[in-house]
């Protein structure tokens, strides 16, 4: 059985819902030839200055608002902006919330997620642990379990990132976003679907899970690591993020590790954002040639999260 | 003999000068009840994203583009940020720069202002032995010289904010702004004259040199120190500033290091945004309650300046 793609209408039902408790992040056009030689236009969408520090705030709300929650709350497994997306809209509209995180998570996200009122249970071993003992005590508690990327609701609370794209940016031609599990890219290509707008997608070498899905024809298990795991290194993309990428992404670009360091700090030098690697990785594509625009071509980037040790960006 | 506020015309005169070459810094509505209590509306500037880091890039495209440069081109005192910005803008509109630093000038800082070209004298001792050297040097030279604050371009170069606070904020009522030299209030003041729009000052109390001007009816040295002298540090206000402020401003509130602290660990928790010390000032008068708005209130907050080690935020 193969996961469908999600609606315009999804999306836009996704932002109604959402939007008094998000921000609509703010732009910010950058000198043509300063990022890049030549004359494209490039375009930032600052999704890092998000609540909780990401993108992945759209999401949790919109599977929430669009949930009946059961008294036992939400539940979910991630150490890092997932669960900390949760434990804030959960936190913000006023239901329990209980995160598994691995015991390898970086103590500063799990003390985030614990800030917001959510109970954190650590769990020995990487994600795919905390994952299953999430899954065996949401059977036993009853709460609505919240997926990172694999359900239609968050795709779509993640595509109302495009909805802005379109208003903040006319005549845009392209955007270029980053891909752990691809629920980001799902949502904003479902926007763009039959638009003209060019979507391509990024990856880092090192965590590149959609191009060995697309190369099998499936999501499989990938191994993953390099410095923008923590937030790209979904082993195994979704269902809907696949199928959509199939039918609406132009290609995906692979960038190595060292591009998105010399992003993080072209980011900080030149436009004083602290980005978290993952979300340094589609300016990363730019500025290491892997991705060329044509002359005058207007290309979104979105800037998708800073949750990071902001020491680590100039270390 | 009294130095007189600029007009509105100078102002508006420096936007269109400026525009090609400094970026429209966006705006962040934060939700009522988040920063502090109540349901006024709180709306960050965040001038900290503009070239160099700082406002301080406006006041030097100003300065350069209405002034007839010399083939020795632009010279300065600063360690900070406006050495940066001058170097920054001599570079773009292709003068030489010579700027003159204290030897106490952070490393980071001087650094940034050698790649930007700029020819960088360090001078044994504190900022007024840096200026004195740089007046020699400039009498030697004939390079144009940059004063910080205290020159009409520079304070309507600065004063361009308040045109773009005015487009981007509908019904603002009131503007938080630092204060160091005065050369920003004085600016966003002079282009506020007569609209109703009320101006605050906000100054550290370890650097509250206009306190001490607005005392004693004229600028005078003021021994400065505390976590924003690098930024808020000028030991004396400028007499356009003063003479701005005392026609144009409201009051001046003084806000202690460490409700500054505190604002600058809530930018970064709350909206990921590094401000250093002195860009997160006017936001801690609000944090502390030194600024208390009406219900209902629309205030604008400036949050003027990034330049410092991110790792310092949250250390």
């Amino acid at each position: 059985m193969t996961a469908l793609p999600v609606t315009r209408e999804e999306v836009s039902a996704a932002h109604d819902r959402i939007r008094p408790y998000v921000r609509r992040t703010p732009v910010l056009p950058l000198d043509a030839g300063s990022l890049i030689e030549g004359d494209a236009e490039i375009i930032l969408k600052l999704e890092l200055l998000q609540h909780t520090g990401s993108f992945k705030a759209r999401g949790a709300f919109s599977k929430l608002l669009a949930s009946t929650v059961p008294e036992a709350g939400v539940i979910a497994a991630s150490g890092g902006n997932f669960g900390r997306a949760v434990a804030y809209a959960a936190h913000t509209l006023g239901h329990p919330a209980e995160i598994f995180v691995p015991e390898t998570s970086p103590a500063a996200k799990v003390d985030g997620i614990r800030h917001l009122g959510a109970l954190v249970r650590v769990v020995p071993g990487y994600y795919a642990e905390a994952a299953a003992a999430m899954e065996r005590r949401a059977a036993e508690s009853g709460a609505l379990l919240m997926h990172p990327f694999d359900q239609p609701e968050v795709v779509a609370g993640q595509g109302t990132v495009g909805i802005e794209l379109t208003e903040q940016i006319p005549g845009m031609d392209t955007v270029l976003v980053a891909i752990g599990g691809g629920g980001l890219i799902a949502g904003v290509a479902s926007w763009l679907e039959g638009s003209g707008v060019k979507v391509v997608g990024v990856e880092p070498r090192a965590a590149a899970s959609m191009t060995a899905a697309l190369a099998a024809g499936e999501p499989v298990v990938t191994e993953v690591g390099g410095i923008a795991a923590d937030s790209l290194g979904a082993a195994q993309v979704g269902e809907i993020a696949l199928e959509t990428v199939r039918r609406d992404v132009a290609g995906v670009v692979l960038v190595p590790d060292a591009a998105i360091r010399d992003a993080q700090i072209w980011l900080w030098r030149n436009c004083s954002l602290v980005a978290e690697p993952g979300g340094a990785a589609a300016t990363a594509a730019l500025l290491c040639g892997d991705y060329v625009p044509d002359a005058g071509e207007r290309v979104a980037v979105l800037v998708c999260g800073a949750n990071c040790d902001p020491g680590d960006v100039m270390a």
